[in-house]
């Protein structure tokens, strides 16, 4: 059933959104900020379920591409969120009738939310990942054969452009290096789908999920009891470690923000592996979890998610790893964003410990 | 008067357009084969002069952006010529009426021809130069406030993109970047103008001037007077050098063909520095001519022009300087097209050697 997107709902939007971002996805701050501008001003969001979009619908996939990082810096306005819309709409010649999100994250759950409100238009309860990754083509809507291509891309100086690509990959390596140019940061809009494909595409609910894990670590808070096992509940994940971070090493090379950060604890040292989202986790020589399924860091007082751009030395934290859309388990979506595709030679590991079959790679 | 280019006519242009071109503007086999290829297949190309554009004519530009030395080896098709004019036209969502040169060059003013011939439309004799330069806002059309942008391009292997920038030098940075990410070289269509603007701001005449340099010196090889002189008459210039390539040093780097000539005789060594086109002419120490003005390496027995890329140890040429449209020694222009913008610290000198005026750079 629809349910009506009000700005006093998007910091449990952002929150949550921002622990099923595994680390990437954004900074929830930022997303937040910028959604509550655009509901203050336009009015709240009607959200609609994947079985409520109509077969003829045309969606439309708003998100940032670029380094989380970068985006503290560089506040994106709301000129620059609808403009890849509208310079993709010029382009198709013909009206969009829904807004979705690429992926969940703290940023990339809520600029779509701030496109619908300046647009006027409905929001679509899903996304193509269920989770955040860092490149264009790494959707589930990629499996049943939709394209980012053509894509609209726009950046905060009111540069814009369209892609009209063979390929998803040829449009994220052209949009990737014009995203660099541009000062790594910059709004697309992409992955256009009749509302037939969008339902059978998309994970179902992604916001509504988000917003509930929020109300649980919140509910948690208020009842003193544990909100990183209530996180965790939601999630249906576990625990992996809990500790303190002794180290963090990252780089912005490539429009990406890459790197590893070490936690320690009696027990060893748990190492993450990053790239915008955690992708491996290990113990030692052991691996723990990889991509694509969830790794997130939260406080382990408050749990609330720690984006890894915002990781930092003596930060205690807790590791979660939870299941991803049992889709991204096919071979063909291992080959796209399993470990190996990332450039680490390790086999892919699910959340609970056990190996992916390994004629599955 | 309008008059119309045939298949035969093409190698002169090429060849014409290369001697204009300062040793870029690609090479004129290449361009040549295409042109002919296209009007083979499609029949003439009605040729109209800047004074007869309907003033309310809507022009395009198409041209090849990227380094020379890899067309040789990454031929463009006719569909990657006309890609980027129909990317363009589904943006600007009204037709194209007429076809123009950005520059002279044996491949940039051969594969206007070809566009012109595949689309069905006139060509326009002029373009934005009057020779070739490197980088894509560096047209007379830029100081009559035209923009490149909205700018389509497309490569060989389907690929296409349309881009809508605050300025050409945007559009410029962008679209060099995804020239590289695309392999180095793409086709470009942009520099959109009605027809009283293009009248104004292109370069009068250059397709037949360069149909009439190679003219000459066919005239002069078959009278065996001196073909070097022929063009020098042309081009209303002079011989500066004439001895033997000793030293080629080049690097294809961020797009572009960089390096350095030089050419030896008995009165000492002339070095020429060159990014695409020759930009500065130097014997020793001082400095013979240097951009906006014409620095054009020909066979000192043929007159055959050389690209950048063609210039070989060994070879015996001769070095012409010529003077550039006035229009280029603005301060404006000067500081678009000067010496200094492509990181020479060298001053801005004419082509019969005389300095530009201080205040001017």
């Amino acid at each position: 059933m629809s349910w009506t997107l009000r700005a006093d709902m998007v910091d449990d939007l952002a929150r949550g959104a921002a622990v099923l971002g595994t680390g990437g996805g954004g900074d929830p701050y930022i997303g937040a900020l910028l959604a509550k501008q655009a509901l203050a001003a336009h009015g709240p969001v009607e959200v609609v379920t994947l079985d409520e979009i109509p077969a003829d619908a045309q969606t439309l996939t708003v998100a940032m591409m670029g380094a989380p990082t970068v985006m503290v810096e560089k506040l994106p306005s709301l000129d620059e969120v609808t403009a890849p819309v509208t310079a993709l709409g010029t382009f198709l010649g013909r009206p969009i009738t829904h807004i979705t999100c690429a992926e969940v994250g703290g940023v990339n759950s809520t600029i779509p939310v701030a496109a619908a409100a300046v647009l006027g238009l409905p929001l679509v309860d899903g996304d193509g990942m269920g989770r955040a990754f860092p490149e264009l083509q790494m959707v589930l809507p990629t499996l049943y054969s939709v394209s980012a291509s053509p894509l609209g891309f726009a950046d905060e100086k009111g540069n814009a452009g369209v892609l009209n690509t063979t390929t998803s990959h040829w449009a994220e390596r052209i949009a990737r290096v014009a995203c660099v140019e541009m000062g790594c940061s910059i709004m697309i809009a992409g992955f256009g789908m009749d509302g037939a494909t969008a339902a059978r595409a998309l994970v179902p609910g992604s916001l509504r999920h988000s917003i509930e894990i929020s109300a649980a670590i919140t509910a948690a808070r208020a009842a003193k009891t544990d909100p990183v096992a209530a996180a965790a509940a939601q999630l249906r994940g576990r625990v992996i470690a809990t500790g303190k971070v002794v180290d963090v090493e990252r780089g912005t090379t490539g429009g990406f923000a890459r790197g590893q950060a070490r936690i320690e604890n009696s027990d060893g040292t748990t190492t993450l592996l990053f790239q915008n989202e955690h992708l491996i986790a290990r113990r030692e020589d052991a691996i723990l979890t990889t991509t694509p399924d969830l790794i997130i860091v939260v406080d382990s007082e408050s749990s609330e998610p720690i984006t890894t751009e915002a990781l930092r030395y003596g930060q205690r934290v807790s590791v979660l790893s939870a299941p991803s859309d049992p889709r991204w388990h096919q071979p063909e979506a291992l080959s796209m964003v399993g470990p190996r595709y990332f450039g680490y030679d390790v086999d892919s590991c699910r959340f609970d410990g056990t190996p992916e079959p390994r004629e599955l790679q």
